[in-house]
């Protein structure tokens, strides 16, 4: 049994709940977020819970009081029947609009940045991607240019009014990326790094989600529960392929986890076709079919130069296969009842 | 090396390209295949092959001499640079109109089997799948009506005007099945099963080669070779879930395989999201994904019944559900250049 | 349910079970076994089910009656908590002497084959391996020597007084197969070929049934079951490594098969280090580390000049790497209260 | 290429190296640690590298300039051929006696820590873990006592003498984690949280590196290198399972890791049973297959009553189970040429 104390509950509040609980014989557990207090009940079997869900329900407070049999609470579709949209800028993430986030794996130098923004507005995207800090897997690769990074991120996205998405590796960065980007996205390797995640959560800005490749949907969604329990709801989760002994590709993308997402969260789901291939050749099928499957949006790296690019060359799209690209999602989008921002402009 | 007779070459010329081989100090091994000799060297290293191609390639009854580096050869693009087709009936496999094969996973009396034929066809499937010989994991569970299955399928075919799919166990029942079926599907059990694929590729049908879900693409093209070897071109390739960690699904759908197998391969290739998924509320997700990837049709498994079915009633659609996947899935089939049996019905 | 009526029961009786299954209700389901018939109700919930167990039991010819939760049962430690062992020639395969198989991958010509016997029987294997027929991935590898291989095999046996063991294919080679060896091994590929099980189930030889890279251990028990229907209890089953996103080694060794198998099923399990690994330079310590888990033997390949070997030459060991192997070994055996020939010859 | 400098190499130095690398025409990159600065280039092929080696390593400040192939460097056994021995307390990890850490998942009470603490001193344990901070999958769950766990791991160290090992989440922990434990523990979900890696390489204690579940042994070992550039070289790698489709356990160890460790890494490994298996009756035989296999030692879960444990009950040990465990594992580890403390103290 979990109680969900409303957000700002007093010190008191709290502490009387908790004494509640002890007095009912069980073991409280506070969840250390800072900005909205859950109290588990620990050693109970669920059947003394559920005649002391009301009893605790009453207690000043108490927001609400729930019997959760599935791991994840808050990301449930049954807490939360109504599929999430979530407002950047100008997009409605998870409305009929696609997300289409699109730019560099790296933010190199000003040049390439612009060249980029400039390739991917007119090609449809509608938020603007540049990595400045790089979670490399050996210490000898690139690791991102940092608050310069994050300075040249800004300036092309209000160069060519998209929005930006950028990723953080340390809560000491978070400061910085918080006055820089409009969507702190949180990467696959940082899934589980959960004291990253409850500060972002605390950060009050959109965030993504990438899976783990090495982690189950299930995983995926209860992490999600500790960016939400810090009161942020604006959630996107990406899926960007798992390990598999499959090794033409770099990872297999999961497609089935976007309807079982769907079917169980109330969240978006966007999917990254360039880091589940690795491989340029595969980009364009992947994202169609990542639409046609029901996905609120696709992250593609597209670099103007990609046989230059420090990282994720390989599977970087130029900016005339990035266009191919749009013009084919297009129509796939529109199939599915769904339309890009450059079908919306064409119109 | 690898030299590849003709069909039909006398033995006296494949004898005189044993001893030439043995004349230059290798080792000769000869394919078991009883239409097509293929004589490969053992023991040779590239240079010396190189040197030889001409040699060999002079002797009678020789068709070609390759020096391979992958392990596939006839299932390469690079030896078939064109997309191969396949004539089933009226449907041209690999050709802009999709493949639609469905049915149920067992044939199980003739009531079930007519129901099932009546609701695709009409439907806009253009192929009709009924499995008279089941591979069950357990011996405990449904093995099929065996012949009499056979001709349930084949009586239900003629009736709705569809040619039929069906899988080969064992190749005692080979002659059986050819009488009764038009397409012959190995299953992924069975993939590398190679005494069957060879008996198969002689038998003159087209042929369904499912991927063993513990299997890569690359030991599903090589094991395409042992059918390809028998003088059999007609070959689709089938992507039905790989195993991994994740388990919201009975497998993972490797939609990456899709454009990694029509870059690799002149086959084609379709998708089976019902056994991908093992679950129907995700199988018209996978559909659209598959076409929208590049597949070159679907097979789905469609049940009058679940709840009754003897085998895979979770992952069978209903008619109704099977008629809703048709609709959508023609919507996305032509924002991909492609076509239904059903939209073309409808013009 | 399962009805398992007794090993040759009449005709008549089989059919009085089925009319009775009828005539409760159910549909039956007879096995295609020829030596025992099993009868399973199809349709019937696990109360109604309880009900009848009785009923059914006492009709004539029926062995025994169960109900299982289980997707197997004969293989089952519920149905037999004893630990099987299985008699081949003097070794006792699940008891306390291990079980060390060793020769090499393919048989190739006399000189390697009794090279290889001689090396092995020294070092203190007692039983010999070889291939005939040999499952290739592709077919342009050497495909085995077949009826000669057997017959080397079985003159290198007797030529060293070890019991041999060899790999079958295809049900057609059942019978010389068994004429020249003393246990057959169904390879990984076939483990799921359940109609090639079912053969080698009625054929009266020890049975060495290895584990298929992509299957669960469930689905390894659950395929005995298809060789113990036909009467065989003689089932050795193998680990030999399972696919993973490893890529340092060619499978990646599932040990904790080991403690799982020996944990739900009373057959003797053993390991294949040199397949797991496809690396000689781990076959030691993997071959240790089975030992010490608790496995009943381990298969190994050896080879007298691994560099020239047509199959699996990097795998392989060399007789004088084995040796040093076996001293390992020996050691290990004794920590964990087992023993190999080789210790008993040196008391 | 790569230029590491000498440990504490004036500022003067190193931007004299990064002028040297700019006017040699390619891009300098230089690594974030405090230490001791390694300088990359990037943009440069191979053979041109190769000319500059010499140049670069006449310049003041460097330590050595390599040509790495492999993406791990000071991890591998290439430039340091001898195994690496560490120190903690009177245990040489890597040397002739096993490393036996043992100890509940999480510190939950005083009582709970100092009978985990005397149990497992006394059945042979040389080192005592315990877990301050919890990264739990479900926010939900236990999270663990923080600072009061230390202080009572520290306590229950002291009191029974031995060493003690807990785990760090978050860079902010570290001061106070260095100053009550001895060896610092980084989880598998956190191997590739590189900025976590590179504060623990600087805190100057003996370190557990994890492997990631879902990453391979050369991620491990490149993950190794952010420690190790930072100028502790006293770490030890750990097995503890690994994801696969197989769901009898509830990860896959990767036993074949430990010889492909030892081959190409100079440093200590040990195995985490407990978590390979997730299930307390396997990790008897899983800790002796480990060192059977060449482990330097094993970390082992044990919990006074497990079925109270607040996280991994089901897979910790009973003080009973840990002795016999122990041992057995003395036998093993002597067959092997290894000893435990236990059957030092016994001698």
């Amino acid at each position: 049994m979990v109680i969900i104390m409303q957000t700002g509950a007093p010190e008191a509040e709290i502490e009387a709940v908790i004494r509640a609980v002890e007095e009912a014989g069980f073991r409280p557990w506070v969840n250390p977020g800072i900005e909205r207090k859950v109290i588990a009940l620990l050693g109970a079997v669920d059947a003394e819970k559920a005649e002391l869900v009301d009893h605790f329900a009453a207690l000043p407070g108490v927001e609400r009081v729930t019997l959760i049999s599935e791991p994840y609470k808050l990301a449930s579709r049954r807490t939360h029947p109504d599929s999430t949209t979530i407002q950047v800028g100008e997009v409605t993430v998870g409305g009929s609009e696609l997300a289409i986030i699109a730019g560099p794996c790296s933010i190199e130098s000003r040049d390439q940045m612009f060249a980029a923004a400039h390739a991917v507005k007119e090609a449809g995207a509608n938020l603007l991607r540049g990595g400045a800090y790089k979670p490399r897997t050996s210490p000898y690769s690139f690791q991102g240019l940092g608050v310069k990074g994050l300075e040249l991120l800004a300036e092309a996205g209000r160069a060519v009014g998209l929005p930006t998405v950028t990723e953080v590796l340390h809560p000491g960065d978070l400061d910085v990326i918080v006055e820089h980007a409009d969507v702190i996205q949180i990467g696959a390797r940082n899934m589980q790094n959960f004291r990253l995640l409850q500060e972002v959560g605390k950060a009050g800005k959109p965030v993504i989600l990438k899976r783990n490749p090495g982690c189950r949907v299930q995983e995926l969604l209860t992490a999600s529960e500790y960016v939400m329990l810090e009161g942020n709801a604006n959630l996107i989760l990406c899926e960007r392929g798992i390990t598999s002994f499959e090794n033409a590709t770099r990872y297999t993308l999961d497609l089935n986890a976007i309807p079982v997402i769907k079917r169980f969260s109330h969240l978006p789901v966007i999917v990254d076709p360039s880091h589940a291939a690795g491989d340029w050749h595969y980009v364009q099928s992947i994202a169609l079919a990542a639409v046609a499957a029901g996905a609120d949006g696709v992250m593609i790296e597209v670099h103007p130069n990609p046989a230059a690019a420090l990282s994720d060359g390989p599977q970087s799209l130029t900016p005339e296969r990035f266009k191919a690209l749009m013009g084919a999602l297009s129509q796939v989008a529109e199939a599915v009842g769904r339309r890009t921002a450059g079908s919306m402009a064409q119109e």
